[in-house]
């Protein structure tokens, strides 16, 4: 069944475009790098931002909302968070348009409305919000603070692709303040384990939980953690991550508690965050050459049902029916979309339910009506059977379920297929140009040898996975000795 | 009980600062203009954006996502909305900071990284909503297109206060296209009754309902309506707007349709907003000299629960208790906290709870529980009574509702008591000098009238009142005649 979508085996880059533009997805907008996020596309979205909120509060935080904006001063004070961030950020330096007196009905900027400090918009809200944080702490009786915020950010990307690299994006921001390293540190594990959860279980993604190494941490951590998925082309993709900042930002930004002996100290820090990245995950872990796959936990419609009729009473007779079955639906919390347009031949409607990912679809006629039957095709491995009315609402409510866990196994059969352990650079360089996906490989622990391995063959150590064993070895690269395997790929 | 709160009598001005940043409601931040939402204001501000989203969903509209920046030659598309907002707008110029040389530590702007075309930050999102739904409408088939945006929108305010006029703020605008006047025009006055039932019901907060004189429309618009709140203070403050666009934004990006006949014409447009300045209409409604009053619709804690001990024994007791009170009141949907913190005295707790406005405060001592009983303070009237504790969690449910409909109504008592009809122009100027409010009198219908009587005052017609009688009169400036009262008053 062709949606006029290019074969993920032809051009799998080209199949990501296509699908995200025709699925309703998003598409790009007028300004340079900037998204526009269709009803359909944030629809997904919204429903992992109600799943993540929860967690979150779940989890003893709380919202708050901090300025877009950063004075350029305040973003200079983390020395290392100022270096990683100031080479891609979007600078306003003035705050007022005039008409152009030489061009009618055209404006320019106005040359005496020049703001004295340039203001940053912000790439992430560690400058504004450790400033704030100053004045919120000042005993131990503060802490721990927890808070998250959900907002758009800006980073200056030359090359962009829809969800997956934008220079806006939207995500969730956590900041939190404690009074100890090891309360900072858990706090930062136990949301790496959130985002682990909330990946795998609700996104139906597998991910490998790892520590970032020190070349490819956060601009000002101590320590990051990630969860690194696997697309179906064999590159990896980084799912989120979850900061240890230590005092570095307590230090910056002069944010000191007293204890409860009454003496000064540094708090300590974690900073997490998720964005529109995922949906890009999303889409390459799951959909397939008819276009989107969407787990049910995620799809904003999970079931549609369509009247196959040839006549106006053939039609009121199955609408009579179906009423009835979506109150029935919905009562189970399922939401269901019934699509009696007429002007639109049922096969239109498949093919683009099916463009969509709707999980199950439902057709219903004539013959249907009279023995008391559905015809049901589940759009993760596009099987059809015929299901009977009676108890259907269990069925289906089961069906999801079952729909949820095998997209989940799939794609973990699909991922344990492309971990590939290596030990020589003859094997890595192999894998990497034919077979893909992970490599677990010995690296002699230097940053200059991750670099030369990266400027050889384009991949980069995704993480120090926290379940590797440790094992002796040598580095694929120098022959040096290594301990432990880390995981290698080419990324987005 | 003081709070150290200036009286609402001595600086009604000084009070609201005071309130919204003791209550911990938001505080200015290191950037101009810009404040920071704590997460209690941050919590109520949720409340509203759920029931608004729900509101919105049920009315047919979804969520989309537009960029942050509109190109400035976009901006300027339509003309009266470009004039409109360009004075005050945040203007991105280039895109990348580097190492000053002369300076270690220091960051400047990188000469070299200007932008071509420069980039306004959103002041409100027509300018890039409509080049976007230029590619999604051709056909009759495609419209109404009915969709919201929950965003950050900055306005270079000149003069800024917490939530009433902040350069950065938190709305939501929905746009819609039609393809008959007609049904823009039932759209945006259906966005109007949305706004006004989400503000009375929901908010407790009476309103005003009517239509914008053209001075006061939103640039760009063939017709504002808008809902009037008037304050303690007898200011008014206008509280949300919904736009009929007419065909100026189609015609200005050229948004065209093919109707049922094939032929092309421009659609019809709506907008509408309303943002956290809500937060400031909320508190200037209903909270009082001990601090903030919340609706318990939108209160983020609507109980809470303080137990009176002198000894660890009688907490447990205490707390045994309160423990299973605590389980049914959430069973009944209610929000509950159990402050049992040691190191804070009772009265500490109930100043703390009355200035952040939780509508309900239990207080259990050792005489209580010989009694089965609970102390209950009402935040919004100050009276206190014993209760039972049988059947408490129905009295509270029950009580709440009263609390929430006691707010409207003494909110509507006091709206009534500041509308004044006057028909002289001393009696205008002795009502705005002395009683303050909302003033009905008669206009000559003229901007030159309405500019002068602005200037001459400080007072602007609100709104054209849409259940306003026809009734012949005199301007009260011009003495030129007149056939409909409208409403002034002075304004946030």
């Amino acid at each position: 069944m062709s949606k006029n979508l290019t074969k993920r085996s032809e051009d799998y880059s080209k199949w990501y475009n296509e699908l995200v533009v025709k699925a309703d997805l998003a598409e790009n907008s007028g300004v340079r790098g900037c998204m526009v996020i269709k009803p359909y596309g944030y629809a997904i979205w919204e429903k992992m931002q109600a799943q993540l909120d929860k967690m979150f509060k779940e989890t003893g935080h709380e919202n708050a909302y901090f300025p877009l904006f950063v004075p350029k001063s305040m973003f200079e004070a983390e020395e290392k968070n100022a270096e990683g961030f100031a080479k891609e950020c979007a600078i306003v330096t003035h705050y007022r348009l005039k008409n152009d007196e030489n061009n009618k009905g055209k404006l320019i900027v106005d040359p005496n409305a020049k703001l004295e400090e340039e203001l940053i918009v912000r790439p992430t809200s560690e400058a504004i919000i450790w400033p704030t944080y100053k004045k919120w702490i000042s005993s131990y009786r503060d802490l721990p603070l927890l808070i998250n915020q959900w907002a758009n950010v800006v980073r200056w990307e030359m090359r962009t692709r829809l969800f997956l690299r934008t220079a806006e994006f939207l995500w969730q921001e956590g900041h939190t303040a404690h009074a100890t390293k090891q309360e900072a540190l858990e706090e930062a594990q136990q949301m790496h384990q959130v985002y682990t959860d909330f990946v795998q279980d609700f996104m139906a993604i597998p991910v490998v939980k790892g520590a970032k190494t020190e070349t490819e941490r956060f601009a000002g951590a101590d320590e990051t953690y990630t969860i690194e998925a696997l697309m179906q082309d064999g590159k990896a993709l980084q799912a989120g991550t979850s900061h240890f900042l230590g005092q570095s930002f307590a230090k910056a930004f002069d944010v000191k508690f007293a204890n409860n002996e009454g003496k000064l100290e540094y708090v300590w820090g974690t900073s997490w965050g998720v964005s529109t990245r995922l949906m890009g995950a999303l889409i390459m872990t799951h959909s397939d050459d008819n276009g989107l796959v969407l787990p049910p936990n995620l799809a904003p419609i999970q079931v549609v049902i369509v009247p196959i009729h040839k006549t106006d009473e053939q039609l009121d007779e199955i609408s009579a029916q179906v009423n009835e079955l979506v109150k029935n639906l919905r009562k189970n919390g399922i939401s269901v979309k019934y699509d009696s347009r007429t002007n639109l031949k049922p096969g239109f409607k498949f093919n683009e339910y099916e463009l969509k990912g709707v999980p199950i679809r439902l057709a219903i006629g004539p013959k249907d009506l009279e023995n008391g039957t559905y015809e049901l095709a589940r759009r993760d491995n596009l099987t059809k059977e015929v299901v009977a009315k009676e108890g259907i609402e269990e069925y289906i409510k089961n069906l999801l379920e079952t729909i949820q866990s095998d997209l989940y196994t799939k794609a973990l059969n699909f991922r344990n297929e492309h971990i590939t352990e290596v030990n020589t650079w003859d094997e890595f360089v192999d894998v990497l140009e034919n077979k893909t996906g992970f490599i677990l490989a010995h690296w002699d622990g230097t940053p200059e040898t991750e670099e030369k391995i990266k400027d050889l063959t384009k991949a980069t150590i995704r993480c120090i996975p926290l379940d590797q064993k440790e094992e002796e070895g040598v580095c694929i690269l120098t022959g040096k000795p290594s301990n432990k395997r880390v995981l290698f790929a080419k990324a987005y």
